[in-house]
């Protein structure tokens, strides 16, 4: 079969030949049909120093796809030949002390496809049937491709209660845009995004948020404490990781408020803990992955009712073999998600 | 009157004469017995940065107390003369948002007795009948002195259930040491104290937590993981402010854990956000101040239930005129509470 | 001033006279521009039992409405002559645990206006300082006369997250009604509303909830389970009070969902706990009055995003002295809300 | 091998022999070595309605263990020949949606061992390892045979933070009696008893709650009126199902209480909406099983910590084939919890 692979330690993935893998014993075999690049495999294909310390070539990358289930190994159930599915990439241990209470987003021992095993940016794939999901009729393939990300910003934005609140997004890649519909459909008053990328801010603009911010023009405290709330927003949500997005971000927030951090800053950050956290009795959420399988229950209801939404941040659709056009946009920060069809 | 003041813009506190305050409307008078030396009152007789910016000389300090009430204005009831009284000590506008939510802890308006006005170092000091605590008639007068810091140990113990979890409490503070019983009563399963101070250390031994790490000479993180949990703490109860205490209880939280800060860095601190916060899916609560009333009500039956397990806490009592006494122990690191008996 | 009098122990209220009440210390003079409605005042026209027992004639009458600031007692500030205001008709103790604790919506010392001292359905009345809400400028006096019932239903909806979940809604009085439109703003995914009078499940189906149960003619049970999941809603919110309503609504939800009451049962209800609250681990959430101020801050801002989508809701406006047209309509259940023009 | 089996469809069991069975595939062959009867055992050994309704005879009763691994199937890992292990009842589906979300307690596909498969009233019984729970070693066998019921009132206690809290427990079964040092372990600050029946009042007497009430003596509201608190009890564990315990429970909550209900009326019961969970914005948990598996880590916890305290409960340990005199007590109501040695 056809497949893209970190094939050894160096920049850029490789279009390959490999055999069809073989379901094992509780595993299920995918044909798969479309694929979304997530920031992660950007560093793997830059062979950053994440990447460096974490992959093992070979491995063929990717995590966020659809496919229909095409064969499976024994002590499989409930399937059938042809049906739809997508996958969570997270294999937790099931053993742990986190598996065992439901948090199994945050087990030690966990595996992740496209990283830790061969994942989705192949003809075939095969996972356990534990993170097998089945996609509901009424959900589009390209939607469907993307429950992986879209689950992250699922996550994050159910971290906190939105209802009635005033929500910042600091940060509009993929995820960040993400969060704004569905924050806005899970009840945020009032949503505004910033985010210094113009590519980035224009997919923004499309989703309607009630104030989105050019960072490299603007101040946005200022403008938010003139536009918003003088007292700043209720919810934070943190996108970006960046120092700046991340520091004003949390400075941003009104006393009492909460920020929910999903981007990974790539070093440590100082911020004055006394005024932005302590004094002003803020809550901090880290968020980790997607809630197995609450997120996805969650992201399914969604993607059925207002996945119409999502549609301007699908920004490009390739051919398998032309992965190499999304993987240059994604690069120049000039996409949204970019979907590869297998 | 007799009182503590500080006088003008330099070190020290001045022991001097000021006339008998008259309580205006709403306004409650209290002869002081006992008052409490807070660690905010050693930073004014320190006259550090912080207090050059916020003291306003002259003004009488301090804000622990218990006393007996004298007298008050119109539109005060429901008091009796010589009836023993306590006060929060900070005083809420009770319009804002945050006043009028329940929030009133965080009050952007708030004035705090001993700080923005006249204090309790003092025969006597007027208060707002809004902020005063009748003292239940079980709760002694040493202990009913230190409702405020121990509120403060309460506050940050009720912002995270500890029943049944392992507690680390880092710096053992007057504040930190009141949290240890407090977190015992209310449901820690295991609690762990880290302190480089010897006299401090020597307090808190006397409190019986699990675990006592002198931090001088022992890797926290590595006590924990050997002798309490190798994944880690539930909660930590942070006290101290200090950067190394800050970074190394962060660290010690295990994944889906809570943080809960009370100390105040000051400076702002590095973290590692993806370590420590993101991937492990933390909890950071701030805490700031007592919730009012919660705090009280929670306050007074622990004193009424625990009370004199506190006592090793309460190291030192002088009289009023031998305050230079108490500030220099405190100042040298030597005493849990020093209490003036005015 | 022209006033609506529960003047004696019988049936109906009686158009009068009464002098402009004075506002003393703390407390403020309004002008009432216009009066809603409530349950409440129907039951004391029509002297039930429960009226029997609670009203002690003679007393104005109303609880609900808007109009401006006209004069004030000593010890009020910030207020201009001439501003819009509403009030909050619960005058809470102030000095009870519950006041104490943020919790005044359950004082159990609280004094109604309308029912224990006079109410708005006069020319002037007064209310604490405390009590009064300014009303913002973008909100219509129309939609700032339901403040009190529109808070009743922010405070149900409220009690549990609805975000991306099926909330089912029993009894649509002017109550339930409120609710639809706050529920989906707030986040609920799909809304089923329930009412067996033909009236209100017009004005119901004006609000677009994606399902609208006629009981006299459907088993609700068997409508949700065939159209919207066989296991139940995730949320009931109960305002019907009603037999029927109340125990289909509990037999509706699913295992691990919440019902939240406010709708007043008149006797005693019987259920099977085993079968619908313990086996299902079902949470129930009884709702009393609006947080005081949280509900208010939410009504507000609710109002002034979508106020319009009330407009259904208010199907009536009589000029004061038509207010038996008012109570007629309500008495036979042909209107929604109904207001008076003072 | 022995067991005690449901034979026919009548009152009693039968000590019968029965071949050991054989592990499939994910299951594990436990040697029992201690069993406790539970309350369900003992309506199944009288063969009451609910009896006839559930169970299909033949069955090999008994469902809380502790026993030591003999053997397994295919596709377990982990275990050792001889590991001391107890087992979740609940065999839960794995697949629906309450499986998927942390909420297998509340599976609608769960079988449960005793019930609707072979139980531990035998020498040896099989359990899928999903379900396995390996004892630590610093728990006694006689302690580990009672996970099962010590986990059903862990987890009433932990549905509603108990710290710093008056908690009223109604009914002293065998899992009320248990509830009792597990509630002042995890904070409760009064712990109030209600219990008709002498032998098992005085069994709680042993474990020093605060207050111990004799219902056929005393009200149960005036004597928590009088000496706790006149407007009620923070926390109601329901655990006897009774009528009169489970009104008066409800009564005695004080507004903004919580309400959590595990014992099961065996009737509708009527109760005072309005007075009694509306007006006074009550809270209801209704709680089933135990949580898998933060229940039994908590459990386990407590076991290590403080096993020792719950050695009053275990009033009665019997060899296997003495299980008349066990039946016998419990049916008379003179026993706490009675062991079977195997």
């Amino acid at each position: 079969m056809r497949c893209l692979k970190k094939a050894s330690a160096k920049e850029g993935l490789e279009l390959s030949d490999a055999p069809v893998p073989t379901p094992n014993e509780g595993e299920v075999l995918v044909r798969v049909t479309h694929a979304g690049i997530c920031g992660t495999d950007v560093h793997i294909y830059n062979w950053d120093r994440w990447s460096q310390r974490r992959i093992k070539p070979p491995v063929i990358t990717g995590h966020e796809f659809v496919g229909v289930v095409e064969e499976w190994g024994s002590e499989v159930d409930g399937l059938q030949k042809g049906q739809r599915v997508s996958a969570e990439g997270h294999i937790a241990c099931g053993h742990c002390r986190y598996c065992r209470t439901g948090n199994a987003h945050i087990c030690e021992k966990v595996r992740i496809i496209g990283i830790d095993r061969d994942g989705c940016f192949a003809e075939y794939l095969v996972v356990p049937q534990e993170n097998i999901w089945p996609v509901d009729e009424r959900i589009r393939n390209e939607h469907a491709a993307v429950f992986d990300p879209l689950g992250n910003a699922m996550h994050t934005v159910m971290s906190e209660s939105v209802a009635g609140k005033t929500v910042l997004i600091t940060g509009a890649g993929a995820i960040g845009l993400f969060a704004i519909p569905i924050a806005r459909h899970m009840g945020a008053e009032k949503i505004i995004v910033s985010e210094p990328n113009e590519s980035r801010r224009a997919i923004a603009e499309k989703l309607s948020p009630d104030l989105c911010i050019d960072t490299t023009k603007e101040d946005m405290l200022e403008v938010i404490h003139r536009e918003v709330d003088p007292t700043g927003v209720d919810v934070l949500l943190e996108m970006s990781g960046h120092p700046k997005g991340f520091a004003d971000g949390l400075r941003a927030c009104r006393g009492g408020g909460t920020a929910v951090l999903l981007g990974i800053p790539a070093e440590p950050l100082a911020i004055d803990w006394a005024e932005d956290v302590i004094f002003k009795a803020l809550k901090i959420v880290g968020v980790n992955g997607r809630r197995m399988f609450d997120t996805w229950y969650q992201s399914s209801r969604f993607l059925v009712q207002h996945g119409k939404e999502i549609d301007p941040i699908l920004t490009h659709e390739f051919d398998f073999k032309d992965y190499e056009k999304g993987f240059d946009l994604l690069r120049k920060g000039q996409a949204g998600k970019v979907l590869l069809k297998v």
